[in-house]
């Protein structure tokens, strides 16, 4: 039976975060969607297409991990791709209670889905992309943080 | 003697949870006024008269509950009203700093007013205004998490 | 119709943090019980009649409180009580999920029942009866924190 | 690929919030180690072999779920069985904690095992061993939250 | 040895809070820095000269604090002024997790730099400058939560 | 004007947390006393004299820690040895409650003793002594979580 699971995100833009969890979640499952919301609301640094650009090139190493985006509800995308799981990292308590909340009203929604939490390094508790944003824009060395096409992207536009 | 509480709140839109607050609010006093915030700098998805109008809809058959709305500070408006406590639903440790922030700087403003948590039963946990608004512009079938007048008003605008 | 509510507890011994949940709760029902849990398992500070009798000189000028003690189910003494409320302080986080556990398991059990939270002066948020022992083991000061009774007591012992 | 997981526990006894997480768990691997810790630091209730029993009595119509007891650390019970995951329920913010430092603590210790966290339905969000013992020790009805095994156990002690 | 810290913030306005944790760190280190941090992306209710005024009028009395601001990263302020030190207050649980992110991403930019952690007066648990705005604009009584300046600035706005 | 620190614990035994935590206080004061509490009610693993000895084995190239032990409260500790603070390490919400319960306390007790909190590397999050206890009862390999004379001993008793 393969397995197959989710990894929705805004990703804007991927961190070593991220990959980080991307890897635990290939060990786990057959296949690994990989997949960037779009959404209307909200103005991201990169557009969307950059956004997959940047996954296609940090994770071109791994044959089971597909990318790709959508818009609306993630479970319906879980069902378009055959997935039985959706992958969400945990680094923090207030990861927690929206993670919580999310996957709560998702079960309501498809309750053959399950989400599948895993915790990153703990190196990475205090990494997200709004924190990349905010220290790129100031000009500070982010290249621990996150793969080398983001940061060649970010010193481009900032 | 007589008590009376005020249950405010945006309730953009009314949801299965706020209900399930005041059902049990009901049961503690004689007098509930649900009240509903005019915000003027927030951009709500339904009018202030739509928003009363889905609650009225909604507790008509509760003799004791009465709806309004109002503007400014919740303990001016309760000491209008008479009330004695304000009431707040908790779900979730992140629901509870908020409250208690609110709940601390009310008793400063207004001594003599208590607030009131109660807890919804926990398959309101994972519910919110917010989150509805969220599904129903994908097309998410919430009609287990509103009463039926609102899940017809999003029908029509979605 | 009369309301009444429950306030039970532990009480080794009553703190002024208890006092001030009781002096809000007094506000809001008409009848109060104040009910010591007699639990075999742990061995107390105070024998169950010494903190009755602490309880009841700390609250002789509260006609509607009553005090007793309890062996059980909290809501099988609520039920006998014809009490439609528990009381209990909500201090901090730690607190909220215990409490929330307590209160959803209680509803399972007597549905008919509500947990109604009251949060303190927040100059009791530090204060509880494990520390109190603890303090006046130690010789310090804690007429701050405890009834006169209570202070008295504590220095006999110790 | 054979994926195992193991789900370690103390379970004294097991309750239907256990079975809720063993059943997605079985959803997401194809052998499940669901494992008793001995603990002789404690005195539980249930001895080792009740624990076991009632396990399997609970689980024998999931063909690809093993019992089995184990004593010292859980990863080298996880590499014994040959599983590359260990199964933890998530239900609130005081499990989060104590479990991602177990978590963190075991992937020092095992790098490659990783620790999955699957929540149970919300109903199950109060329920935990330590309750149903206290429960069933007032003669509390708790066929709600246990399997029919345990409640005539429970029965039989109490 | 010199030690010196610095006290980064918005200040928008500077509430009887952070007079309180500026009160703690005189006693701790032999100059502090209060830094008020120009954001372009915010539209504040004070200008950032109006925020440095009210610090400079309600801290004239301490002779080791010195006022300025700063765009950009505040640990190379920090460098800039010699600081070994990053003051922050903390008042509950959801400051802690937002403030040990923003600690650990300034402790990999410049590890030789530590955040040190005061706690205000329990009294000022609730108190925070976007509270402070929100109950100016609607006239209630701030005098208990701000300096006198800061009272009078706001009563002319609103 | 010379500042001096205390860090209170029960050190049994001390950690490379611990280490962390005392090498950051140690450049923000100029005398740091470790202190080990002598807690008569507790059947620690090391004898209150060995787990000095290892703190001095340890500390020995730091020239401005002193180590001692204590009894009775911190507070009256802290005045003894001239400490205008009290040092303590933050890694954790839960950590979080109870600090802040006690540094209140003792801010009850000796208003002019501030609590420092310092937050150790990300890489001691899920430390302390009680789980390198558990883990050298079972012989896991703690050698990268403690000093080597601290390895010593687990390795004589287990």
């Amino acid at each position: 039976m393969k397995r197959t699971a989710i990894y929705p995100g805004t990703f804007d833009p991927v961190t070593n975060g991220h990959i980080d969890i991307i890897q635990r979640a290939v060990e786990l499952f057959d296949e690994l969607w990989v997949t960037v919301a779009i959404n209307p609301g909200k103005q991201p640094l990169f557009s969307i297409d950059e956004r997959v650009a940047f996954l296609q090139e940090s994770l071109n190493n791994y044959p089971t991990v597909k990318i790709d985006k959508f818009s609306g509800l993630v479970v319906e995308h879980a069902r378009e791709v055959g997935a039985s799981a959706i992958i969400r990292g945990l680094r923090a308590v207030s990861d927690f209670e929206y993670e919580f909340q999310m996957a709560l009203m998702n079960r309501k929604l498809a309750e053959e889905i399950n989400t599948v939490f895993l915790m990153p390094n703990e190196k990475y508790t205090y990494l997200n992309s709004s924190l990349i944003r905010g220290l790129a824009k100031f000009g500070a060395d982010v290249s621990a943080f996150v793969p080398p096409c983001v940061l060649e992207a970010l010193k481009r536009i900032n």
